[in-house]
Formats: C-alpha cells, sequence, structure tokens
C-alpha cells in the first residue's frame, strides 16, 4: 500500500535529523531562546530580506493559525475565509473556541478576491453583527490553487481601505511559490500580507511552522500568546534547527519544488488519459475525477482521500505529493490507473 | 557555562532519535493514528497495568493541562492548585484563557491536603462564586516534593465525598516515581487519580506528555478537544515513537534514576558544607540557600535560577538536574561551590 | 411618524407598571430569590402544566441565548440554526464569544427540518470537525414562519436518535402560540424540546424571558451560568413581577392576539391590494413587497426595516405589530399605503 | 423582619416609576438609541463636565464589569483587585470567563495603592506569566473604604508610569461621593480613571449602571462589546429614563445621601455603646462587631449578612442601608440591639 493521501505521512528529511543528532547534547536556553531559534529566525529575515518583520516558530498549522487569530482580534472581530478554508472545516473550532466567529465565503477555486468580500463588509454594518476584521487565505489553497502576485496586491488593497488584516495561512507555502504558474518571491510577501506563516511540517520537517509578522501593529506580545496558547515548547530548538536546515541553503524549495514535480507528474499523465480534475491546482495537491470502479481498484494498493461525489458513477480523488514522494510510485501509480481504466 | 537551569536544556536520548531515524521513511496515518502511537498506548497500557484508561500524546505540559481542564470542567467550574503551582503562575493565564478561574492554596511544600481543601470549599457555597471542581497537584511539584501514597490516597478520598476530580500533573512525574522517598508505582495511579501524565520532554525526549485519562466520564470525545486546541500533531508518530522508545525497555525510569542520582549527590554534598535548602525536596530539583557572593563566583561557570531572596545576603537558587546531566559536572560545582565558600 | 419597526418601541402594559408600584417598598431578597420570582415560576409551572421543569427568569433575548447554550454545550460541540437564525446574525458572535460554533442551515421558510439536517450531521464525521449537538430553532422564526406540532415531533424524534438537543428561542412564542395557525399548546412543548423561552420583551414587559429548561441533564447548577453571565439581575424581583402579571390571568395570550391580529388585518388588507410577501408569516411580522417609490411615500409617516431588495424596483420590507399597536394606525396605513400604490 | 442585608431589597425610586409611566406609550428606537437614553447622556456629560467621554448604560454590575474589562483587555492582560474586590469573589469568575486572569492583591482596608502594586508588577517579568495590565478598584469599596483624591492621583499616576488601565467599579459610587469623608466631585473622576460607572441599582434605580469612558483608546466599538455580551437591552428606554430622572435635578445625590445618614446614625449610636467595627466605613455598609448571643437576638427581627467570624464568640455583621432605608427602623434597631447587649 502506498500512500498518495497527504504530505505529512514520512518523517523528516534526513539532514534534518542529522542536525538533530548534532546538537543533541549542547545545552541550550529553553522557549525559542536558543541559538539555533535566534539563528533560524536571523536566516529566515535574510531569505524574506528584511529584518523589520517579528518571527515565531510554532509546531503545526491549526497550532498557529489559532494563536495568530487571537492574539490579532479583538473580542467582536471576525475573520473571513473561503468555504474550503482549512480554518472553517478541519479545525474543530479552534478559532471559535477562542470566541472569533469565521464568515464562511463561497469561493469557486478556493480563492477570496475583493468582489467576494465586498458584499461580506456591506453586509456587516452594525453592532449587532460582528465586526469583519482579517482575511484569512491560504497559500497554496486547501484545493490546490493558488494566488498571483496581482490577486495578493488587489487583496492588500482592498484591506488598506477597509482597515483589514490580510493573514495568510502558508502549511502548503512551499509548493506554492514552487509552483510553475507562481510569481512570487518570498520576499514579496511582507509588503503584500500583514501576517503569514512557512509550513515546515508537510515540506519536510518533523514539526514546525514559520509565522512572520509584517505589521507593527500585531507584533507586540506576540510570545505570551505563544505561551498562553501552549504554543512554546520547552525545546523550542527542535524548531530552530529544522528551520535553519531547511533555509540554511535551498532545501525548503528544493523539497517543495520535487512535490510539485511528482504531482505534475501525475497531473499530466492522468491529463493524456483524459481524465478531468475537480479543480486547477498548480501545487501538490490534484483532484482527478475518476469513476468509483476505478477507485476501488487503486484502493487495492493505494491509499487516498475520496474528496467528494460527482455523480453517481465518479467522485474526485485528492491525491497529494510530497518531498518524500517517490518517482517510480508515482510511475507504477499511473501505469496502475492505465490498466483500471482498461475495465 | 553549564548548565542546572532546567531538564530540558538538552535534545533526546540517542535512542530516541535512533528510533526516529529508523522509522523515518515509512509512511503513516496523520493526527495520531499511525502504528507507533497505537503501540505506544498499548505498551503504556501495559506497564500502567491497565486497559481500561484512555491515553493521548501531546507536546508539552501547559499544552496538555490547558486541554484537559478546559475539556473536563464546565464554565462554572474552577481549579484548585497550590500557590506554587505551574498552571498559576508560569503558564500566562492558559487554564484562564479557556474560561476558568483557578483558586490558589497556600501550602508550604507545594502539596495539597484535605485539609487545605476544606476551607475552601466551605467558602463556596453558592451561585455567587465560582464552583470548585478540579484539584491540580504536580508530582513532583514545582518546588520538588513528592506525594506519598498515603497522601494521594487521602485526596482521592476527599475527591469521592466531594465529587472532585483529581488531575495530576506529572511533567516531572519519572523523578518522582524513581524518588528514594517515594512509595508509588506507575500502576497505582489510575487507582487514585482521575487523569495523569507522564512527562516525557523532561524525561529524554524532544517533546511528549502521555495524557493518562483514568476515570470514564472524562474520556468521551477527548480527541476533539486536542484537535480544537492545535494539539493534534500531523506526524503524530514523532510522539508515538518516542514514548515507544521510553518504555519499551527501561529507558524511562533509568534516565529519571540519573537525574535523581545527580541531584541526590548535590544534595549530599551540599548538606555536608552546612548549606540549608529552602524545601525537601528528594526528587531532581533542589533549592540551597546560598549568600549572594557564592552565587555571584558560581555563576562565572554555571547558569541556574535565583529562585528565592531569603534575607538581604542570601537567597535559595534552584538546581535541576536530568538524564543528561554530567556526573563530572556535578563534581566540578560542588568542588567550585566549596572553594567559593572559603572566600 | 408611527412606527411599525419592531415589537418593543412602546414601555410595558400598564398592568404590569402598576404592580411594580404596588410591590415598590416591600422588601425583597435580591438575585431572583424573591417572592414574586418564586411565584411566578410556580405559576408558569401551573400554565406549562409540569412540575419537573427548571425556570429562570433572564432580560433579553441574546442573554437567554448565550447563557443557555454556553451551560449545554461541551467546548467542542456546536449548534446548528437556519440561516436566519437571530444567534447566526444578530447577536454580534455572542454564542462564538462564548467558544461556540454556529452551523448555518440554507432553511426558505427559516425553519428546519430533520432533512435539512442530516447532511450536517453526515458532514461532521470526526474529530477535525466540530460535534453538532445542538439544534436552535425560533419560534415564531425571524421571518414570521411558526412551527406546527407534528414539525416539532419529527424535530424531537430526530434529537432522540441522535443524541441532540433541542433549544427554541421563544422571544417572539406567544405571537406564534397565538397564530390562527398555531396547534401547540404551552404545555406541549415540554415534550418536544429540551429547553425553550418564552419572551416577555417583545410581548408587553420591559424585560424579561423565562427559559424553561425540560432535560434534567441541562439543569445543573444553572444559576451559576446566569450569574457568571451577568444574567442575574440584583432586584429580580423586576422580572418575577412581570411575569407574574404576564401569566396571573391570560394577559400574556391576550397581548399576543392583539398583536397578531393587528398584523392579520394588514395581511390580509394588504393581499386584497395583490401585495406579495416575501414569505408566509402567520404571525406578528409580515414582509410584504413593494416598490421603492412606494417605499419612500410612507416612510414619510411610518417607520420600518427595509428588509431585502426584491430586484431593482421592489423591496420587501418589515411590519411587526405589537401588543401596543394601535388599530387606527394600521388603518392608517392601509389607507396611506392605497394612496401610493395609486401613484 | 426588616432588611438591612442590601441596598437592592426595595424596588425604585416612585419618581422613576412615574417617568416610566409617563413615557409609557411613546414609541421609541430599540436597543438604547432612543430619546431617553441619549438625552440621559448629555445630561450625564453635563454633570460630569467633559464631552469627551462614551456613556453607554447597563443593566447590573457584574455585566458591566464582564462587558468592560473583556472589551478593554487582550486575551494575555491580566486585572489587578484588591482581594476584597467583588469581581475577585462574587461574580462566579465571570471575569475568567472571558479569558482574564485576575490577580488577587491582600489589602487591608480594601484599597489598592502603588505600594501594594509595586511587586506585582516587579512579579510579573516575563511572558511565562500574564501580563498585568488594569487596576480594578471599588469606590466605595466592597468593605465601606472610599477612596480620597490624592489616592486616585497616586494611582492614575503609577498607571501612567507603568502604561496601566484604571477601572473603577462605582456600584456604590453615590455613597462614596456623598460620604462625610469624600473629596471627590464627580467632575474629577474622568480626570483620574480611564474608565467608570455611577451605580443605579444600589442607588434607587431598578437596574441600570452608567458606564463612563474616558480614555480614547478606550471607546472605540464599545456597543459591539454591550451586544455580544447580551447587555444592549432591547428596550433600552428603560435604562435611559431611570438615569434622566435620577439626574434631572439632585435626586442621585439625595438618595445616597440618604442612605449615608441612616448608616452615619447606625454607625454614631453602635460607636456609643463600645461596639467596635471590622473596618473603617464612611459610606452605606458598616460592619459592626457583636456576640453571637446579640446576633441571635437580633435576627428575630432584622435580617443582615455575617460577615466574618472575629473569634469563637463574635462576628462582624454587615449592615447596608439604602435611599429606601426608614430611619424609624433605624431607630428601633439601635433600641432592639441597646436590649440584646443588656442580656
Amino acid at each position: 500500500m502506498y500512500s498518495f493521501k497527504n504530505d505529512y505521512s514520512e518523517g523528516a528529511h534526513p539532514s534534518i535529523l542529522n542536525a538533530l543528532i548534532e546538537s543533541n547534547f549542547e545545552q541550550e536556553e529553553g522557549y525559542g531562546e536558543d541559538h539555533y531559534t535566534r539563528k533560524a529566525v536571523e536566516l529566515l529575515k535574510e531569505r524574506i530580506d528584511l529584518n523589520d518583520i517579528d518571527i515565531h516558530l510554532l509546531s503545526g498549522g491549526t497550532q498557529t493559525n489559532l494563536t495568530a487569530l487571537a492574539a490579532f482580534l479583538r473580542p467582536h472581530e471576525a475573520a473571513m475565509a473561503a468555504s474550503t478554508g482549512h480554518i472553517l472545516g478541519h479545525e474543530t473550532g479552534a478559532i471559535e473556541a477562542t470566541g472569533h466567529k469565521i464568515i464562511s465565503i463561497e469561493a469557486e477555486d478556493g480563492k477570496l478576491t475583493p468582489s467576494l468580500l465586498i458584499p461580506v463588509l456591506d453586509a456587516h454594518t452594525d453592532e449587532h453583527m460582528v465586526k469583519p476584521k482579517l482575511i484569512y487565505i491560504s497559500n497554496s489553497t486547501e484545493i490546490g490553487s493558488i494566488y498571483k502576485k496581482n490577486e495578493l496586491e488587489q487583496l492588500r488593497d482592498f484591506c488598506h481601505e477597509n482597515n483589514l488584516i490580510l493573514f495568510m495561512d502558508g502549511a502548503r507555502l512551499g509548493s506554492a511559490l514552487c509552483s510553475g504558474e507562481n510569481d512570487l518571491k518570498l520576499s514579496d510577501l511582507p509588503e503584500l500580507v500583514d501576517a503569514f506563516y512557512i509550513g515546515g511540517t508537510k515540506n519536510g520537517a518533523l514539526i514546525g511552522e514559520a509565522l512572520v509578522i509584517c505589521h507593527d501593529s500585531l507584533k507586540e506580545d506576540f510570545r505570551y500568546h505563544l505561551k498562553q496558547r501552549g504554543a512554546l515548547l520547552a525545546k523550542g530548538r527542535l524548531l530552530g534547527i529544522q528551520f535553519l536546515e531547511l533555509f540554511r541553503d535551498n532545501l525548503f524549495f528544493d523539497l517543495a519544488m520535487h512535490a510539485n514535480k511528482m504531482a505534475e507528474m501525475l497531473r499530466v499523465e492522468l491529463s493524456k488519459l483524459n481524465i478531468k480534475f475537480l479543480t486547477q491546482s498548480p501545487s501538490n495537491q490534484i483532484f482527478p475525477i475518476v469513476s468509483n470502479a476505478v477507485i476501488t481498484e487503486l484502493q487495492r494498493k493505494y491509499s487516498f482521500h475520496i474528496w467528494e461525489k460527482v455523480d453517481s458513477d465518479h467522485s474526485a480523488i485528492r491525491l497529494v505529493t510530497s518531498w518524500a514522494t517517490k518517482e517510480d510510485k508515482v510511475a507504477a501509480f499511473i501505469e496502475d490507473l492505465k490498466n483500471a481504466l482498461i475495465y
């Protein structure tokens, strides 16, 4: 059984494990005040090409989302998210548990635009309703699409005009930035969003998300929020060492590139087989639509999510590739799919 | 500079890192549904000698405390803790952030007893006050003391009589159970407390606390709470592998034994020097009282916390040992302290 | 300017004010432990024809909703509501502020049914999502429709099968129960729902909602929740006296009957003018669709809400009648509308 | 049985009830946007002699405290209060339920001073602890003492130096300002505190507290918080009318003056009987220490709180007077006490 179920099936890239071993017996300060975390933060600032940002390392995506949003919003303020947004449907009400409503917005491709947001602002006019304050976007999105630079510029301008916060969930930022269709650089982000994070967990780390706070007004006292939400690891070095390794050279991008390449291989070959896709996804998640019979056949050798029923005979499945996906397994999957289609 | 500052200065025990490496490329389910976590849970049930318990693996102590207490308490119910309790003074209001008051109780040795709790219950008589519902204890405590079996039996009986929940923070449970004064076995705990955890982070793991829920009424839907509080790691295997390694043989106890032995060495030798201690602590934290001049001298080579001012010339310092503390460093410290005392 | 804007424009029914005056100098216990509140609770139990219920008097609807839902739900549990539900759009995220998500369900007539709820339960399958636990319905609904007995029976059975709580917002329960289409008695409710409230504020009281908790499991410690949410009035007598007066004889129903009669008069006469309505509403709120020109004309003499744009030339307006609505004003409104239609 | 149990035993001053009756059939906007509330706010601004303040009318003290503190504080920020503070022991964890810790400070006379606060700030040094941000004081305090102007000036200066918010619970502000020892004017308060409220419930109103927000940074969006916490009454006129009546002429102060005069009569006469008091209280609450035998005797005709056991034979009782306390009842109480002392 080979899994295309997600991008966190394996452990960590070997050089990360090596770095953990090499540093293992050094004594370090706790709670993210160790040398590795400090160096990782400095290194990330170099890569982002900006010094005037605050960077905090957390364990996972839900933790990062809830800690950041709870810190950024006042009690009556709400987040807005595409209906596919991770915080809306896959985090067990983590944001609401901190007291904030999330306003769900239908968006065909999983991406928010000013034209989708305007009606929401128009409908929230007075104190009998929450005050929409933060736009939550994911890049890449939960359905594999990515934001282009001009789309983010439009969102940024819209936020400025309406005094809103723009927050980017970057659990899969690596894959987005390494997509063939991408025109964004990591260093573009501080000009475009108020805060974002760089996902390590789904791109080669054991755990780890690097939250980058760009807007000054959101920076104050953030470490208090980390501690309060249980996000400050005693052995914070575990996070620092991993991000150092990911960004020391080009590892972070190399890994994302590999994941994308594997997805591209699937996309190209499946297209040749006249298979349609639920969404246009130029990143490491693809959603081919296949017959239920084919699904049953594939499930004998592969695990993956059945994403959505399309009609009585067909469903979209989700195939996710990662830094660890093996090319021969992708090739074998394609072959097996061809065979399944013949019957 | 050698650190006696805490028990999370180093990484993980090498056999844990080896286990991570060996399993690194296996594909596993996410979110704690992997084989390693399942095996670790089974193994822990064997070690605790009880099958009818639920076990969940989390990253750290604050996270475990806040997730458990928020799950166990209704909105109007409060926790009670010794004034030295970690949740009261060192978790940035994490429990209050989930909506619950903690009632602080002065306790000289950091331990709660029925006689300290009775006045609290007596004082909380009606709906204008919170309803005291959960007793939070730490074993070993934040000031190094440990609970004896009969003390826990008294607390358990008190809880039964008063319909209270008894929760044990076991961030340093290893050191407590391996203390020379201890008369508790791990397998005694389910009969004594309603929930407790086995701390890995401070006893050889990178991260990891194993929460054991003993009382049936507290078990339902706990994984929802894990996810909601950001405590469910995508690569949950990271936790499972570590606990498997700690409990496969006797590693967990061996490591705690070493930490205690190093503390004992300090305690014995410092006593010989007529140094007094702030508290009686038979575990891996000791609190010797030394002159400020001696502190200054020691700080040239060692790092440690200055715990409390005792008089204008003396303070108690906290020395913490761990699985990684080196015996020669302890010996050197003692020697340096002797020399400092001469001047 | 005469207002059809809502049912809380005037003060209280005169007999309520008289009762306040008559009792004014009697000394009473505070916080709802006064004789009037006790008597009101006893009287309500008689009217509901059941002794085994708990009744608490609160000030207003939002307060009642948030206090009850926060008391009834555990942190990971969510409410479900029709998208028109008051808690979803007009209470500033009050429920979310207590930590709970509300799942919005499209329902054409503002009413929930098992067939609308099944897909929600089906979609919430595991701990990555909130656990749907409570069904919030309003009777009459926010768009004037009412629940029939068999509809509530179906919901009740669905709740039993799925271990759900059925909660009825009765801010306008008087109007619902006095509707010409109603087949429910007040005494039917405890068999049908787990908790509901009887709205006083919108039916002749100054302030006041009587929350009736029917299901035993929801009763415990409720007064703690009242106090914690700021809902326990020091001079609780203010609430007791009003409900005593409303239910001593038939005042509560007489007032609702009058409101409905005034709405019926509008409905019948507007229908004669071939005016269509946005919703079928047999209660004290109606939503006629008129041209923007007519609206402008009517606004010279009357205030009301413009509810929803229907097309570029027409909008639905909301007309609300109450215990205090004057028949001659209704007649005048109809006349003025006729005149406006001519032009 | 005559009650000295509290200052909310009776209804409202008759002129308030008259005002309710006179305005009863006028149609008004809901939710505090009515003419009465607007006028009351304007009138209060005149009385406070400042236009640049925001004033909101709420129902009760707990509601005001929780709504204000939750609005003013970020999640990691804590309030500080004297251990006798109402929010600490008599509001069922209402503040904690909004996520905030309250730091309890022992203060003999129920009043906070910079010298009591300095150690708290000194002890809260980093992100492992909450950030003390708001000073909660009550005037008069829960044990009857009052703040002098210079004491408030010192607190204000301390707040400025330490970037803290000074919040005054004025549930009994009337009694404080009318105390013989008082040197404060209502119009002094905006220069001294960042927010305070003027208690109506305990000084002649049915319900009602007027929250005055002085500091600009605390004003934004406050009505959202009112609605979110269930504090925005549909018939907000009920609050506006009462405060208009209390402040139209001098009624608010006249009523407080009467309450104080009754307490003064008790204080003077009891002193003559060589009765000692638990606290120096120049306001409408006094705490005489009497023998248990005397208490038993008095309880035959009077109700009051037994506040605190003093020794095995004596307890302090709390006697509270109000705008409605009758002078002949006070005289009778004194006489009965004299008789009880003889035996």
